[in-house]
């Protein structure tokens, strides 16, 4: 079972450069691409699940990104949203509301969903099963799941170098950090089952000095730790991931942490009556507002960041 | 984000009737099918993260159940594995340990996965996001997700039918008992946007005085609950979720619950060598104990109960 | 069995405004999109030809709307050729003949057919009849159709809004008008078994007074008819597509109509050298033309509408 | 626009041998298969809708064609419909109404659909658009479609030696002769533009007389006929289907009739309560029953033939 | 068994006219689309592996076809990597590196690989086993064969009317030539089973005096000839390839080749660090340095042709 | 380009055990699965046409054994025809020829292959092109490729354990022994790079001694060779794959050989004509004779292995 906090792991910055459908496209990668979050979660997910012997330590490892990764989801998702905030809006009233929908890279984003994102790639393909890899072979799954950490940031580094939107690199910035940590967490999986990597690792080999968005958060040893990400009082990932990083790098000592990231507030967005999102109209608003007015404790969160 | 509870919402009985390669791949439909708990589970959190408008309750509501589906991901799963353990196990020394997979339905569940469950419905059809639906209209996805659970429900009922081993029950009825409740969260959620659904649901129409696993957890109540699934102290889900049953059956009335289920023991899979699974040898088996005899606290669950 | 009637349900103006690959993209999600043509067909049909039971009324309402969304493919994919129609066409004799493909949001328009519409979404995904649902059940048939149609005419009026091309609009604004028809007759369908919709229907709630070309198909009270589309003297669909709209809107009355709409004249497209299409040289052109020459009595149709 | 006709091509036997889910799932190929009734329908479809240049005969060929698949979808569909039809019932009160899905080949007839057929096929593949080809091009797309019908008369051979269920073989071998007559017809187009295929057709080259089912119709000179399968008074399609067959077989003259062949009585599926379908309890029952009681013409049809 | 010949089949001038993604894209129907090149590799290696008969002749010419069409597969993705090369090159110190990539047609160049080609075709589907077609009859392969032949040549004729760059020229045309002599074998393999084409082929009819590129290479006979592409002395092709072109057209004399075309230089990619490709550090770099400094024989292809 | 060696890398025992369609379908994946040769030669090849940069020993590397895997391809495509071999081959008159694919795994073996291979998996999905990996990066690819020929041997070990079929205990196990040799060869290549495997290595771990065709593979050495599989002097490949073995195995000395294995006789299949393959009749066969006695020199070859 899982449980819900209400919140994203890394804010999206309000001031975001203005509606940017291309750089929203691009960041569909990190949330339904072969690579992206709703892969690294169901793989580990499934992996866990079908875990097998007793091995446990590397079983919890597993749930602990796993759980982790559901929050990337949300967090990617609701970057694209902000980046599709605005864009169809008019400008005049002679202009078609929705005319920026044929000149984006996926009319999906308004013509299927209501300005929002879609569990596809940034070429639209949608989100496979055949992504998730689970042999049931220990070695196997801990060195696939450190070439796919790698491979995912080798391209939030590309994506980087795409777009200099605010809200967009905040979050590629927050996920290049992220998979780093993840990375040093199958690595060092397989340091204690014999491996010694040498030169050979990180992927990609980045000078982050010329990323300070990453660098900043680089400086909050945000690369070297892992939350178990449970309400458990202990993990058996703690077994696993401490001492020196895997890698010949200026690394420090890797941390495991209990619990999950403070966390930031999630965007709220607002209607969209050209998307005939949400699609209320008075009556039925006044029908929801006698139930949302009841409401007192949750007051402060029905009134949060909005965008535009 | 989320966080894990390591706990199934619903025991997995541990004297199911044998190796049942045929019900575990009927079952696979609950889990990867094109209405199976995968499903549910993306769509309410797609359906949440891109929620627009001033309706918070609702937005709530589908977090909370998004959030309770990841928890069915893993009791279906958990029961595929539960139903094919023990399927290649050698009964003599001149039997082939792995000859069982060309006579199962789905193959795969012995040579890709490592005896156990897949991302895929019971056809073997991969699970593909164009199953996900969010429209972004606030009733459109209310009434898409009633008949969602609606057809959940129906392909429960129907493979309750189809095999009678106790694991596959218990988990097949306690769905459908899950099912229903979900049926009337999106179906009081319609009525407080004007509908009176009078005789025409639930569906299926059934009667489950001939299901006593089902009739017994309806004796709970489970089928008018509904938890917030959160560890926050309120949720917008009370709002709606309370009262009469929006059905004409003798449902009682509907309650919110906070927090999750008590839940139940994950069962522990055991070594399976003849899939090389974990397949771990000598020398990393001791290099993994040195690991796990530091622990101590988790000691009691790495005992937790063993299929055959 | 199934009889063709070559003529269009509605017309598609000559007066277009020139060529437009990206409004004839966006178009192809009414073809072969999730909630397109293609799929509304087979999915009636599928569920008439499943159809088990003694409610016969409500088989003959599945044949007779199957029926007409197979001349509901036909417009759209013409109303797509006519927009592509011109735009390969040089300029002057140093342009290239197809350049133009490189700069569509389809190039499969140009390179796969002869500058022509294809059965794909409006992001290239192909139709697919995984999106053809049929589950047996009577009430959650007429429950997903309900949901189909709304998502269907929720889409038409996003377009709506993308182009104001008059050949798209036209096609564009009666799919919005016998989609609502459709509703209704999915709504009134629920409604003979108990169902009152009061306020939560039609979806989307949208303002036609705002929409011309939409209005005007509403004066004729398209959005209250049903054709049966059958030769036959009678069908169960006027046991249930009578009397009050099922919507609290200003509505009037619905009606049964026998047979087919009057129809219009299918555009008639000309060759197209540059795609060697059809790419008959001299020879084969005198060959056919020996057979053509023949043909007197359906000589009017070959003279037909010729776009630019 | 098409006209529906409520009736089937050809007869299907009442006296089939018994459910056979085995011989049902076979035949789906033929349904929802690469070269089955669904692809042969929207490729000519395809093909008449984006018809280019003066060469209408074969336009209104294609648009015959066309028509009569659509009648053939209806015929396969209905056939595994009664080949599936009293698989589920009980035997003894012991039995699991529904286990027999866990033995067959397409678990999804009985899971997914009320125990009829789907979009898939034989080997449970859902039905892709990927499959149409329309390449513009006149010559090549009559080259396809001849290989097309070939094929398709190919794996209906096929299909005649692995059951001899009545209602199987019926309609195999109405397929295998409508085939026939669809290969003479492109190859009989294909030499109205030159080509003489001399010895190399017809394919493939079976000797019928071994295939008493096929040589009954053959006799009825059905593999030399072509309906126009319009209402209208006249066709281009009889300035090319006439005259000698195309091929060097004993096959008589072609023939172009009018209108469509006299039809058969389309079965009549019972209730299902196994599968919930139609799934009405009692009460929905007697609200459909006064509707259809104010049926009269209607009535016989409502009685017509019940399997089993 | 298949052996490496380390060149191309014809040459990519390296004059191209600077970086273009669009053509690029354009290209990828030649390698990943429905009737590209990795197709009919596929399709002849599994009609070659899968012959049935006595007939080997035909299973020679499948064989030397398939072997041809491997060759084809890298010349193609190579010129798709030369138009691609220099488009991620920053103009000056401000620009993004990679910010090309979101106003390409495929950002999956620039994102999923390293700026270099991926197994899809022109609106980015990923190449699918469905494409291939095996019936295991001979003279229906044969058929299917030469269709689409004549569909990939029809479609080089199109892509070569969208760009006139130079290196995409190149290979386009010859493509269009090698399609063209592929048609011919394929025709003549039908020929020899009694079929006589006359007028109807060759598809599409092209008047090539306009397309000097291609003029260029069919005056090197190159349309009308076929190698064998075996080690081998002898092959079963040309029993076939032999004599007059079964074509009407001005073609001269068919010729089968013992062996491969001479062959022409593979292009040098050089590093690309925007894209981490190859991605090697120093301390790498020194390492492979100290592999390559030991090749002496290689040293000549290591320096050969760079782009840019 | 590439060549054609008219041989199977290894032989395939004529002594198979008889039919056996479920041995075929499982060993389906080997050719057309995830983890199967189609993936190895398409991955490979992509990796090796789109390197980056000086280190030119890895690409010829990737050349090397994306040309072995063409071979590999060809190998495995016969086992499963051999093992399909006299499925249907009726064993009396009043037996329907082609009943057995009613009870096969795979009908598609005997409804749209004429009883031979197909390109899809042991679960019957079609291979895809999505499967290809290639990020550009070098290291990255080089673990990718290690993971996937370990992938690739853990899942033929399982196979091993599914059937004793000579045939296809053969092809198993020389894919057991191949893929371990490849497994050396992308760990030797991260060696060369700085990463020490120590005993994480090989994957899986499993003891030979208990597979007697794999042991008897692995007395030839064929477990430390690999062959250049060109027919040029020189590969960078020799000055990576050399000296001690990357594994704490027994493994002795890495050995790179120039050119390719001897090979073994590619099998002859018969005429089928219960499945119409090759379908030519007395006429058509009498024109292929003309042809094929004018051979002399292929005699040999025409007349080589024929199965039952």
């Amino acid at each position: 079972m899982f449980l819900s906090v209400n919140k994203l792991p890394n804010p999206i910055p309000t001031n975001s450069d203005g509606p940017n459908p291309k750089a929203a496209q691009a960041l569909q990668e990190g949330l339904g691409g072969q690579f992206g979050e709703m892969r690294t979660m169901m793989q580990y997910l499934f992996q866990n699940m079908n875990f097998r012997g007793d091995a446990k330590p590397y079983q919890d490892l597993l749930r602990s990104i796993a759980t982790e990764e559901m929050g990337h989801v949300e967090l990617v998702a609701n970057t694209i949203n902000v980046l599709l905030e605005g864009s169809s809006v008019q400008a005049n009233p002679t202009e078609l509301p929705l005319s920026v929908a044929l000149d984006s890279p996926n009319i999906h984003h308004f013509l299927v969903a209501g300005q929002s994102c879609r569990p596809v790639d940034a070429a639209g393909n949608p989100w496979s099963a055949t992504y998730v890899y689970d042999s049931g072979n220990l070695v196997l799954n801990m060195l696939y799941n450190l070439m796919l950490e790698a491979t995912g940031r080798l391209q939030k580094c590309r994506l980087y170098e795409m777009s200099d939107d605010k809200a967009y690199r905040a979050t590629v910035s927050y996920l290049i950090v992220r998979d780093l940590a993840h990375e040093k967490v199958f690595a060092k999986a397989l340091e204690t089952l014999g491996v010694n990597w040498n030169t050979a690792l990180p992927i990609p080999k980045v000078d982050t000095s010329k990323m300070p968005e990453v660098r900043e958060l680089e400086r909050l040893n945000l690369h070297n730790q892992q939350w178990t990400m449970t309400n458990e009082p202990s993990s058996g990932l703690s077994l696993i991931f401490k001492g020196e990083s895997p890698f010949k790098d200026s690394g420090g000592q890797l941390e495991t942490l209990n619990g999950h990231p403070e966390g930031a507030i999630i965007p709220n967005m607002l209607d969209a009556p050209q998307e005939f999102a949400s699609g209320l109209d008075a009556e039925l608003k006044s029908r929801v507002k006698d139930l949302s007015t009841q409401v007192t404790s949750d007051k402060e969160r029905f009134e949060s960041t909005s965008y535009r």
